[in-house]
């Protein structure tokens, strides 16, 4: 069935605060704790104990996601049935939004030496001021190539956007970069009969690119991965009924809230700045995803205190999200990011749903451990936006 | 997704210890405790309390798995989507590798009047050199039927396996053994139209086999049952990666490791042969799944304390498997064999998971209750491959 069809509207806010990277292992240097039960966590545990707790498995058993699944399963989608390439993440999250004739590239500026053999990967890490005036030079010098349109557009440092726009683009195409230093670009090559005609049109453009940029010092190359049509997804309204709000700081999370047709503003830099726009726009919306990026960047970094600490530091913002009193909170991760493994992984995320109509599981402390035993269960994270749905009263009964 | 796709090669081993028919249920004789509760386990124990553990369901809820299915289960393929014949198990079972061309029968002696009514479905229960002797005198008398190559193959005690070798061979034949003692042997009857042709080649074959019988004393008469083609099943090597070996003593497993293409050696007759062997031979594979015959058969036997002895004994091996230090070690059932039963049973199998990346979960004993406790929760056997993989650090992450 489809949660559209049981979609009753009222006026309950449904907050999903996620926490990018939230679960760990025991880690063996801290006492075989992990980073949550490690962390003081006052707000968290009071929170916990009045909620139901579960572990939510992100994609599969064993399966470590990326942003891009781990996201989709949270806003109820099954992840192996949704296929975005990284071009169309990439040019959403810098808030290109994509239409049915564009194809996407993620580009970066390198360094590259007569023999275009690549020199520095990323063009000597160029400032963001340094790659807006290059792009600006590429978008007043190349418009079309054969007639396909062609639309640059700035990202941060030395990464940016290009945007083709004809007919019968295809996106089977290998990588022009190597990946490494000391190799030269590689030819755009189709993967199938049909991308013949867009592999010989990247080709002419990154031509077109070199001579533009001959006279650069340092980003002088460019190097194209990722390529990507349109992404066919259901937009997230369509599929449920809510209309959402999405709060992230970070391209990557716009990007895949946009792809699912979220409003997704751009408030600011800090965690603070999204949650003074919640604060002001929350009467707008049914549901918000609210992000949370610092526990993943400490567990990526395998930095068990720094990821203790950014836990800590979302538990003090925890009694101004209470305040906004919304019918039910969620608070999650999207994958785990163990410090131990310093990267994400498999583990399953630990999950509290607090709602008027959500068992009352009266676990003292919110931790993996402590989350096995709640009454959510262990489920994939694709199921859990129905019952938060459900603890918001927006789902009518089902048959007679 | 396919873990092919995301496997990365690295020195990491995997051991899979199948205890067969290691799990029970409470016997109400013996403290309502069951066979694992009642054994003394000091080194499972002391791993349980390191590992994560979990349940895992062979095939479905309330569904009782023959050997096949529950071993293609803990290989990480849904049992339900492979079909293998008894016949194809009994073949690759005695080291007859399958060609696409053939099809296997399983067969057994027995002793029929003069009206070829059964008289002894086992033939007086004749021994191995005898056996070996009769179809020895079949295949100098018998080399083929009607242009379809025929080949005998010894088994043990009464049991042979015959390969038929043609063309346009089909399986959709009935059993020529009624199954009962004082019934005449029965005609091969063609299932479907397709198969008529060779149920007329294997009435044919029992034809001659009963002429070179005639005059032995005990095994004059053949029964033939399950018949099968060579069996479509994807290898595990090409499935998953890594490069497997099998230790087993009984043609059964053999048979099923054989079908998924894993290095499936003879080392011997008892569980230390198998130790042994694995000893010399860990640093050539990266899957080692290691086959403990004894709890399945005390359970078939309904021996409960037969049942706890076979257990206790499997604990006096870990520290020496423990010795060898395998990155992850699984120890868990194909299927349960509670003693109450006297057979396979549809409970879960307790299942315990060691590696540094796995949660440590603290839990004091490995029991089927204890189980129900821990970190890997309730799952289908064949999700457990790929945790093992991911706890082994085999998996890449998936997706941007």
């Amino acid at each position: 069935m489809k949660l559209k069809d049981l979609y009753q509207k009222n006026d309950a806010k449904i907050i999903f605060l996620v926490a990018d990277g939230l679960g760990g292992i025991p880690h063996p240097n801290f006492k075989n704790l992990t980073e949550l039960e490690y962390a003081k966590t006052p707000n968290l545990d009071k929170l916990a104990s009045e909620s139901a707790l579960g572990l939510t498995i992100p994609v599969d058993y064993g399966i470590t996601p990326g942003s891009g699944p781990a996201h989709f399963s949270l806003f109820g989608y099954n992840p192996s049935a949704v296929d975005i390439g990284r071009g169309a993440l990439e040019a959403y999250g810098i808030g290109h939004i994509m239409e049915d004739d564009e194809m996407a590239i993620r580009a970066n500026f390198c360094t590259i030496n007569e023999s275009k053999v690549i020199t520095d990967r990323r063009a000597g890490r160029i400032e963001t001021h340094e790659m807006e005036r290059i792009v600006e030079k590429l978008s007043s010098n190349i418009r079309d190539i054969d007639g396909t349109r062609v639309i640059f557009r700035p990202g941060k440092e030395h990464r940016f956007v290009i945007i083709l726009k004809g007919k019968d683009l295809q996106d089977a195409i290998t990588d022009t970069d190597p990946q490494k230093e000391g190799l030269t670009l590689l030819p755009p090559n189709p993967l199938r009969k049909e991308a013949e005609k867009t592999a010989k049109l990247v080709n002419r453009l990154v031509e077109a690119i070199l001579n533009v940029l001959k006279d650069e010092p340092r980003a002088n190359g460019v190097l194209l991965r990722g390529y990507s049509l349109k992404p066919n997804v259901e937009n997230f309204t369509d599929r449920t009924g809510m209309k959402a709000l999405s709060l992230a700081n970070y391209p990557m999370y716009k990007g895949i809230t946009r792809i699912l047709g979220m409003d997704t503003p751009d408030p600011g830099e800090s965690f603070n700045d999204l949650i003074n726009y919640l604060k002001s726009h929350l009467n707008e919306y049914e549901f918000i995803y609210l992000h949370y990026k610092y526990a993943d960047k400490a567990g990526e970094d395998g930095d068990f205190m720094k990821k203790v600490k950014a836990i800590e530091e979302l538990d003090n913002y925890l009694p101004e999200i209470l305040h906004l009193r919304p019918d039910v909170l969620v608070i999650t991760g999207d994958h785990s990011t163990p410090s131990l493994l310093k990267s994400h992984s498999w583990h399953p995320n630990p999950t509290l749903l607090k709602s008027l109509y959500a068992p009352f599981d009266g676990i003292e402390r919110f931790t993996e451990r402590n989350c096995l035993r709640g009454s959510l269960g262990t489920l994939h994270a694709y199921h859990l936006l129905s019952i938060a749905m459900a603890s918001a009263l927006k789902l009518k009964k089902w048959g007679a």
